[in-house]
């Protein structure tokens, strides 16, 4: 027994107290429908991280926990970002979840066995710390655990570099590995992911008893912090309003005859028709985003588009305001659940750049949540193109004065007056403050791997034929 | 072109009103969320029947259309019930579905290669016919087209035979078809699964113009219908209550000392650790029900059981009161979504069953609902079984007076006190109605292949030991 372990009796009594606060803990996790918790067990092969997690299930109720266990990526796996699959598993509010194999697994195998370098490794890090703050930014509270075995299980003490070597083990078969490698992707781990929110925490585990005790206490802090949190971390730097240079340049005259429209619509959907049969779209996939005040036109422009497309391999979803039960979750989740996998098309008619129009104006998520969601934004859509998904966001401009006539003219139709809701008159008088934050939109998210397309959308035609136009170019640079 | 053919005049403006009246109604069936309609697309080859859905595409609004195509299973479908990808694939209400390669694809192609024979054949279209009435009552719509081309491409009649033999090109390389059972198939799915709420629609598709307008038509109607639908199909065969026999069997002395349970719990919980670990194991799943009246002691049986399970493979789902979004979908499917997949254990506390108790006893789905459940809940689980998942059902049988107890002492104990409601004494009022719910449950769902067990859990150690020592004994049996 190690020196200075507590008694049998003690051990007991404490492991009786922490079950209690446990419970008491997560109940009100569940009563107040925070977090999840989301526990990231790492560490020696043999220091019993299945083990510790055995433990909770032991002393909890059962319904609210959720433990997953991620190999090295398999399948569509493979094809989709690599944090794809941890976004969609991300237990819900309430829940205490354990991830076995988490984020971190795959860059470290990978730059181990020197299929990445070291900077690619840093700035796969640097990824993981920025999805980390978003997590716990929306709430997520994330612990992650390394579970540290000193010694061997002969009972011999381990120099550093040793036990780096056991962390190992659990890969498997690693091939050959460099052990200065190891020693340096543990410490570039450590200093670029360790922070205020989510910092790297080890567990002494040569000790079954203390290590179960110590994780149960780690674990009730972080559920108690998060009980009681209001809004931790610094500040954010407050953004600037970006000048409205963008859509004064807007030429609302362009138009486009009759004549030439027909034919300059046969020429690009028939374009389109051949670039998503080409054998090289099977391994890329499309992503259309659709933003525009209401009456701009979105919706008669992609029905311009999915008439190219097999409906088979396309779906177009309408953003709509997030549920309750989705409010309770990272905002960017629901789209991740539906991003498109290898050769498919997804098109978003309004998407998650509601979180920086409608969602900032009608005051649905506070500056903090909008401020950071531009960044938030970037990344999803890198990582995205990163798997060689393409990217493509159209903005349908129309003036405050076509859209009343839109508007009046959607009155007087049968057909088109279920699209006209009072909201939308209500949206309308914030025409201001909706220009403001589209200008802040455009000035932080246009960026060169996808850029926002600023279409003239007052005359119909022109900006069906001109939308169609830029994705032909985008598909066919891309497919080049 | 054909003759008694319209002038292409009159097609266009009987187009123009069927896109006016569909819009329209695609309106109405979001507004008040039903359905969803779902169109199963069948039909010769050269039918057209991906071209039958672009229509819909151009006409109506694409972010309430869902199509789905299904090749012939692959992975990890073809261990999984037949039908299970297409619950898990269910368009939500509000929603116009479409569905290549429905759950007709897969028997008929069996058959007519002969891997099973017609008796097989002949079940499968009975099981299909039963699922669909589950969907057309649990408010979906179901349009079973069949685009029919009565000739050939190059324009000559075909005779009946010739005609079924287009039909199989669809399906690829079928090796050896025997014409025979080609029609033998068609016919036997005609006369078994033409039910007055879904019936087969043939759609003459030799013209495109014509078949468009005819499948937007018959959608039309169902959409209409649908809306304007109370409560159709013929009224059930009134369920006689089941005399209160079980539960009369019941021992409720039966009790465990200390000793012996510590010593009969080590025993089972080894011998269950060593069965999931059987080889076999990882081709079966297991599928646990537990149900009971509150304070019956089932969560801490099931924290018996998952101490001898791998937290990665095992899943506890407590089952609540449906959401709004769930009551307005089919019952079963969000147990559907839960079903273990190949070497899983998935744990329901409380289930399914919930249907023919607590919602039947609180009123909230009608007598025809519950009535119905019994049949829809044996089907559930013998497609389960069939690919190899044990469903074990256990019922926890305490006294009003145990139960009484227990309440008691929870309301004394701070780490028990949260575990009882408002409700919990409520529910206890309603004892003898759950009685005779329960006793209807055990008559119409104890079947041979999945036996209820009813545990006398009077005594809480009898009740874990016992429920080990069966679940022993079934995995024992099935593996062997």
């Amino acid at each position: 027994m190690p020196e200075h372990s507590p008694s049998k009796k003690a051990l007991k009594r404490q492991r009786a107290e922490l079950t209690e606060a446990l419970l008491e803990a997560q109940y009100e996790l569940r009563k107040a429908n925070k977090g999840p918790v989301l526990v990231l067990v790492s560490g020696n092969d043999n220091g019993g991280k299945a083990e510790a997690i055995y433990s909770f299930y032991a002393w909890l109720d059962n319904r609210f926990l959720d433990t997953r266990a991620f190999a090295l990526p398999q399948g569509i796996e493979q094809r989709m970002p690599h944090l794809w699959r941890y976004w969609i598993s991300l237990p819900g509010p309430g829940k205490l979840g354990f991830y076995l194999g988490s984020w971190y697994h795959q860059p470290q195998i990978r730059y181990c066995r020197g299929e990445i370098d070291s900077e690619a490794f840093r700035r796969q890090m640097e990824e993981i710390a920025r999805f980390e703050q978003l997590l716990t930014e929306e709430g997520v509270a994330l612990v992650k655990l390394w579970l540290q075995v000193e010694r061997s299980p002969s009972g011999e003490n381990q120099s550093a570099g040793q036990e780096q070597t056991v962390v190992m083990r659990e890969w498997g078969d690693l091939g050959s590995v460099d052990r200065e490698k190891v020693t340096t992707s543990a410490h570039l781990m450590s200093a670029l992911t360790s922070t205020p929110q989510a910092p790297w925490i080890a567990v002494p585990s040569d000790d079954a008893h203390y290590r179960d005790i110590r994780v149960g206490q780690i674990v009730l802090q972080q559920i108690q912090q998060l009980l009681g949190k209001q809004n931790k971390g610094p500040a954010p730097t407050p953004l600037l309003p970006a000048p409205l240079t963008r859509l004064q340049q807007v030429d609302y005259r362009l138009t486009l005859g009759k004549q030439q429209y027909r034919q300059q619509l046969r020429h690009y959907q028939a374009r389109l028709r051949e670039l998503v049969r080409h054998p090289g779209f099977a391994e890329r996939s499309l992503l259309l985003v659709f933003e525009g005040a209401d009456a701009a036109g979105k919706g008669g422009t992609i029905r311009r588009i999915t008439q190219c497309l097999d409906p088979r391999y396309m779906r177009v979803h309408g953003t709509r305001a997030p549920t309750r039960e989705q409010r309770r979750q990272p905002y960017l989740l629901r789209f991740w659940r539906r991003v498109p996998t290898p050769g498919r098309v997804v098109i978003f008619d309004r998407s998650y750049y509601g979180r920086v129009l409608v969602e900032r104006v009608e005051r649905f998520c506070n500056r903090r949540q909008w401020q950071r969601a531009y960044g938030e934004i970037n990344d999803f859509e890198d990582q995205l193109q990163a798997k060689g998904t393409l990217v493509v966001k159209f903005w349908l401009a129309i003036t405050e004065d076509e859209q009343l006539r839109r508007f009046q003219a959607r009155e007087r139709s049968p057909l088109k007056r279920y699209k006209l809701t009072d909201e939308d008159w209500r949206n309308r008088k914030r025409w201001p403050r909706y220009e403001q934050a589209l200008n802040d939109m455009l000035a932080h998210t246009d960026t060169a791997s996808a850029p926002w397309h600023v279409i003239s959308a007052e005359n119909k035609r022109y900006a069906r034929v001109q939308t169609l136009k830029i994705l032909c170019q985008t598909l066919q640079q891309a497919l080049k």
